[in-house]
């Protein structure tokens, strides 16, 4: 921090074109250690709008405030929604004289929803706290010198995705400011519904071929590798989720009286679950594994080389063991199946001895490449029939009741969407992880696949355009959780990954 | 109901004394028939008495108002209490010269918890409703002739079991109207914390056993058969309950990024839960069945000459199977093992693409004869920690979680009791069943032992008394859920049969 005082003070002495050409991030940084307290300050201000993205008024607002920042630096915007009264995504462009390849930039600007217990915050009053363990409230407007990079910017959507939209705008403000030209014509997609499993965004994506095409998409989303070291990702997981409901008796019964014979739903619904997988991960449904496309050696190589992370991230997490493969990114190869809840019953202040008339399980399913998500339906549902299960859509009126012994509701969510995969070698692959290292200072690590999915698969699939994923975010920044966070020190190297994307990019 | 009215018309033109001894269960219909509203007045307020046992001063009140409701009708009163501010025992006696027996009247005036979604009233502000399905409300005080028996008052604890308090009451007001003397002395116990397990009942009668004595206590709890005939029950299982808390990630983690490495608590619990019983019914925790009593020949007879009420049974829960034996009371000679619930992870508006860090499931096992809480808890903790479970007390901090690769938290619920069980061939069995018999007019059902467990074990164990239960519910009352509702002809036909036993019981 003090050697950029120094440069800091530098600078201030002379007009930036006068400079020889200093090292790209170097300025970058010292421009950002100059306006630490504006980039937070807007930050707070973009983080402070709702953005759940069922309320769409709410993140129509987000959109016209990205909007009115993009406009104003330049760039030429437009609203891209599906349908009226659909959450929009922010599209922009901005050409480079001269620039041979087109990069744009993705992000998503909507939230999780915020309905988790243990928030320490509102989630849309952003909070500066310190480090942790201790993450106290902290002045970040009346702190004296820069700010401690340790420091964590509580709200939802700071880590996910908030974060990279700021870092971008941040970033460009850095280039302008030191008259550095970009060397690439840019294009920006802010989606306003990923969270929501992205119903809506194949439509936008099909509606704008023209519009959206370019050479390299950049997906800003998803956390940084547990080691704090800068990653960069070749696609993502795919997903279909779903929810089960089975059913016991119509009314509650009490279970001293009916629970040796009234079938239990709290014990139909555990039992589905451990039909279709197991402890350690392992799915029972049969061929479930068929389509998954074997990993390349690159893949299997760039793993191997990945940082170990798992002793520290047990002890982090007070795991005493982990399930599936012990390499934490050897499981994004192969498809994972979530029990993201279970519920049958009341408990706490409700509790009762009482037989349950529902029991209810909320599934996703993470895609390997190869995989579809029509196939997994099919799978899972032939299984669950297999199994003696009668699959309605709706809740069973009394005769379907009578006439099956096992009912089970089976509601696909909408959306969904295949893996994506960019090989390794392709050079538009290479050429950003080398630009990246340059900013950095040290090798990337590179990650074949990131275990979560993205909305990116429809414009990926339907623009055949390679993508290559750059995440900011700390890995432990609660995402899609309650408080959620971005650690200040990443989101300043984010300003600086970001600058390098847009200016020292080429190939 | 004709037939009645004329009686009432003749009824009010003599005293009663002048009569020439009517059949009892005439005089008391007749007593009904002409207070029918004045009956449902007093239920009305004993109802809107809010009366979760959890809030002491809500029982304190019931109890108040009890006691006061038996003073002014002759008993000698005493309020019974472990120890300040936990829910009392309202004892009350009243000596019949000449008496050779001395009957105890059991019911408990609390009421489960009122939570449950759904309910269509304010639990404590009754409301009549017409017959099912309409269940629409009817104004019962401005109605012209004889309440309709197909009505149904809602309120808390209307079937369970504030209809048994208020048939006595009425019971001996009609005998009173009528100069009809008891003929047995009656003693009057009533419970106010059953639905919380009765933690501190067994100290009550512990410190009131010569009080207490008696040649046998009638239990006035749970529903009536199915088939609307009345029966009389000769025991109650026992229970003892629990809680199990499994432990994953010590924050939530989002599952397409962790979901193939860290251990799922939804998958956990479900994994435990099916690991202690099957789908239909089995324990399968080893040697849980050792401890059972073998049913009598008499219990067996009992059973197999219960009317067969499963189809029905099936037809109005919407069952398109049961679990354990065909026969429902054949299913309470052995033990169950209850998953009254079972939650891990949010759903609904709260639903996130998480690892949940907890899952819970809270069980309950209602013994056979023959079963002790205390061996179940050993023989639960022997399976748990034999199946790699580390049991702890407390939640783990985070050295527990890194030295066991699966803690669960194992919470047994204070209380907890064994099953008692009256022999069906002592004179007292016989002398009550052929009393009732001789009220309703056709053979009663006898049941060896009723499904649901009751706080009387402790006062029978305690007393060494024979127990038997005598039921005036309809079995559809929806205890201890959402909705709970005595039908009206059952309160009539309830004051009738406490009528009979309070004054043509001997043996």
């Amino acid at each position: 921090m003090r050697r950029m005082n120094c440069l800091v003070s530098l600078l201030a002495l002379v007009p930036a074109a006068v400079l020889a050409a200093p090292p790209l991030n170097q300025q970058v940084r010292a421009y950002r250690v100059q306006h630490e307290k504006q980039i937070v300050g807007d930050f707070v201000t973009l983080l402070s709008m709702p953005n759940v993205a069922t309320t769409v008024t709410d993140v129509e607002k987000n959109a016209a405030y990205i909007e009115a920042q993009l406009k104003a630096r330049g760039f030429t915007t437009r609203i891209l929604a599906a349908a009226p009264d659909t959450p929009p995504a922010v599209f922009a462009e901005l050409r480079t004289p001269g620039a041979r390849r087109t990069v744009e930039f993705y992000a998503h600007y909507d939230g999780q929803p915020v309905g988790q217990k243990g928030w320490i915050i509102s989630p849309f009053t952003p909070s500066m706290r310190s480090a942790l363990p201790e993450a106290v409230p902290v002045d970040w407007r009346a702190a004296p010198g820069p700010l401690d990079p340790d420091w964590r910017l509580y709200a939802r959507s700071a880590g996910d995705d908030k974060g990279s939209i700021q870092a971008l705008l941040s970033a460009f403000d850095a280039l302008k400011a030191f008259g550095r030209k970009p060397s690439v014509n840019i294009k920006l997609l802010y989606e306003g519904e990923e969270e929501q499993g992205s119903p809506h965004f194949a439509k936008i994506v099909a509606d704008n071929q023209a519009l959206l095409k370019c050479d390299v998409l950049i997906m800003g989303d998803g956390p940084m590798h547990q080691s704090g070291k800068q990653m960069v990702n070749f696609g993502n997981r795919g997903i279909t989720s779903l929810t089960l409901t089975v059913y016991g008796p119509m009314k509650p019964l009490h279970d001293g009286h009916y629970g040796s014979w009234a079938p239990s739903p709290s014990v139909m619904i555990a039992d589905l679950v451990m039909s279709l997988r197991d402890d350690d991960g392992h799915i029972r449904i049969p061929h479930f594994y068929d389509d998954v496309t074997p990993p390349s050696a690159a893949d299997q190589a760039a793993i191997a080389a990945m940082p170990p992370v798992e002793a520290d991230l047990k002890q982090a997490l007070g795991l005493g063991r982990n399930v599936g493969p012990p390499r934490l990114a050897e499981g994004y190869l192969q498809p994972t199946l979530n029990v993201r809840a279970i519920h049958a019953g009341d408990e706490g202040a409700n509790a009762a001895n009482a037989i349950a008339t529902e029991g209810h399980a909320s599934l996703d399913v993470r895609l390997a490449p190869g995989e579809t998500p029509a196939h997994v339906r099919e799978l899972l549902e032939g299984y669950l029939t297999q199994q003696g299960w009668f699959i309605v859509r709706d809740t069973p009126d009394r005769a379907t009741r009578l006439a099956h012994p096992r009912v089970v509701r089976v509601v696909w969510d909408e959306g969904g969407a295949i893996a994506t995969q960019t090989a390794l070698d392709l050079p538009v692959s290479k050429a950003v992880v080398a630009t990246i290292g340059r900013t950095v200072g040290y090798p990337v690590i590179k990650l074949p696949i990131v275990g979560a999915s993205s909305g990116m698969a429809d414009i990926v699939n339907q623009l055949h355009t390679p993508m290559v994923g750059v995440s900011i975010a700390n890995y432990d920044d609660n995402q899609h959780a309650q408080n959620e966070n971005l650690r200040l020190g990443n989101l300043w190297d984010g300003i600086e990954v970001y600058a390098g994307l847009l200016a020292d990019l080429n190939w």
